[in-house]
């Protein structure tokens, strides 16, 4: 019967072990976030529907999990089965990133909050996709954000701030991918794709790690591009850097490449690189975009960017906005807990027979020592039961009797 | 435009210092549950519907809030439209405590935990209530249980962890209140009341404290009490203490009265009162039941009990267990964040003009040392900026221009 027992398809529960990886990973976020002066807030985890769907998460919105209303009547029931509309009976949905909710957050609070707000969001999001490997229904979100600065300062901060908690949690050597939309958007031009078709054609540039230049070009062609040999054209800006930039050719917006600069000139000892073909999915980005990653993976674990158009929709206005998510999921498979801080864990094994009130005591006067403490009642199999609690992180253990005196007179045996 | 947009009905955001103090909490929280032994877990947001709806969360399933299935057809629509039940386009739903999902993690993970396991399980959970002061619709509930142990030590280890963990929070000098759902079940049969009434009269009995012995009184004889004088009983029940303990009444069942007397010897130093008209309102309690109350305030801080036939109930067999749940929202209202344990608290202000470069490099100075920064841009109001930011916690500022040296040349000045 247990073996039915599961989370629901896609959600996951987490051991002991895991979870303490993960509460350190985020203890260790948490902190550095904080030295850099960014601010913790917190969301709930629904929204209303009229603003979760309201065209702000792109593709996400549909992945979106829907929440009943309460108290559905009969006629509720008829009137969405008339009009098929199952959303018609759900007015909550749970959150599917958490920009959406900082937006929402920001147009409530904005008087509460400083002229520039640097805020630290953290909590889970639940997405309906099909579950596969490293995808989860539930998954955790972090990120840092900068709300009301125009400058490339916001845009430094956040890679300050990122690479500083990567390395503090033992990602050294990060490389941070930086383009400006601007930058695509003259590209585009340049090849002579119409304004309406720049959309598919940033989804087909997306995709040149995995279909390569030619495949790209194809694809581009059947969006009316002009320019002959744009195979040659991706490779060239494929292959593009720091003196690309400098060199100022027609393609790259001037406005944006004096930002790249400055930001360059800022980051003397991390890995920042010009990649002009960097797209990044989400259509809200109207700046600088970024991803970064780490030597040994194939893959980034974070990215952002600038989206000045998109915190403001719910206050009327636009307010200038830059974001920074790392990719908790991934980063968490990727570190090592440290050793615990504390002096020792001991286990305390007793025979039936000890009362309450000595075991109490006992384990009360190493917990006062910076001890951790676990009681195990003597079994059969000794062995076994310590081996697992070595394995758990657990140091030394002693025997205790009904004829055991206090704390200091107890002898400690390793377990390791 | 603002004032509309707002969280959903009963669900609240955190802004930066409130956010302080719940993070504060919950590491305090998980470093004293940790000492203790104690290992923490974690479960998803949504469990499958069957389970949650399992009859197990009391009253409590009533409030859940069901998550609608995915692609739901017309034919869906139709089918619920013509049953008239809503839950049937539900296959998830959020949890409404943390009870029902440890019980069914337990049952998927068995094998993988130690005999006798010891969790520490935090999270929200989602209740449809009506909105009012205090009772929100999301709220964290902060749980252990000892899963596995049948004796008293499992209370009493839940005791010590517990008290030490709201003395850690600053709340020294709470109470706990002690019975047994056993010595309840003596009482009512001492009074004649039928069986199967004994959940009604329970209900009753729980009101003493709003309606006093007179009106509760009255309330049981409808329930077919034959006994008299009621009242009186009720109100010499209300003075009981430990020595009536020790004089073994009729009423007092022997095997709780000889486990609450082991718990009482145990702790000479927290303030453990019985009170054999405490009853507690989950269902599930087969034991001990206990609630935790601080001197100042007129409710209780937390409670537990023993549940001894839940756990096992997605098993198919009984396993003992037993918890003690904190009032986190209660707790975290009280306590007072201590002074920020780094250095300093820095504003760094900073002209327009001063690049980026420039800037990032002053704050990794900083942080370097220990300090917390925050870069702030001169406005014409400055006294309003440094106001907010010494009530945000910042200790000292400095002014930056373009030709600022580094940091060792920087003068700062106290904004308190």
């Amino acid at each position: 019967m247990a073996d039915s027992v599961t989370t629901p398809r896609g959600m996951r529960d987490f051991l002991p072990a895991e979870k303490a990886r993960r509460e350190h990973a985020l203890r260790v976020i948490r902190e550095v976030y904080s030295a850099h002066g960014f601010d913790e807030i917190e969301t709930p985890a629904m929204e209303n529907s009229e603003r979760l769907y309201g065209g702000l998460g792109g593709d996400n919105e549909k992945l979106a999990f829907a929440v009943m209303r309460r108290a559905l009547s009969a006629d509720d029931l008829a009137m969405a089965a008339a009009s098929g509309d199952p959303l018609a009976l759900a007015d909550l949905g749970l959150r599917f990133d958490l920009t959406v909710p900082l937006a929402r957050f920001y147009a409530t609070h904005r008087g509460q909050l400083p002229p520039v707000f640097r805020s630290i969001h953290i909590g889970p999001v639940w997405r309906a996709e099909r579950p596969q490997k490293g995808r989860y229904r539930q998954f955790v979100q972090c990120d840092i954000d900068i709300i009301g600065e125009t400058s490339t300062i916001a845009e430094g901060e956040l890679f300050a701030a990122t690479s500083a908690t990567l390395e503090a949690l033992g990602l050294s050597g990060c490389t941070i991918r930086l383009n400006d939309r601007r930058v695509l958007s003259g590209i585009l031009r340049g090849w002579g794709i119409p304004v309406e078709h720049s959309g598919r054609a940033l989804i087909t540039l997306d995709k040149l790690d995995k279909i390569g230049a030619d495949k790209v070009a194809e694809e581009l062609r059947e969006l009316g591009i002009t320019r002959a040999d744009v195979a040659s054209d991706i490779a060239a800006l494929a292959a593009a850097d720091w003196d690309t930039v400098r060199a100022a050719p027609d393609w790259l917006d001037p406005t944006a490449a004096a930002h790249l600069l400055a930001l360059h000139a800022a980051f003397p000892d991390i890995q920042l690189q010009f990649d002009p073909t960097l797209v990044r999915g989400m259509g809200y980005y109207t700046g600088t975009i970024f991803e970064i990653a780490h030597p040994k993976m194939g893959y980034s674990l974070g990215g952002g960017g600038r989206y000045d158009g998109m915190i403001g929709r719910f206050l009327g206005e636009d307010v200038p906005a830059c974001g920074f998510s790392i990719g908790f999921e991934r980063i968490v498979d990727l570190i090592t807990l440290p050793d615990d801080q504390r002096s020792r864990a001991v286990v305390l094994v007793h025979d039936a027979d000890v009362s309450v009130t000595t075991l109490l005591a006992l384990k009360r006067s190493l917990i006062a020592r910076g001890d951790r403490v676990r009681l195990e009642r003597r079994v059969k199999n000794m062995r076994a039961l310590l081996d697992r609690a070595a394995l758990e992180g657990f140091d030394v253990f002693s025997n205790v009797t009904s004829g055991s005196g206090d704390a200091s007179t107890l002898e400690f045996r390793s377990l390791r």
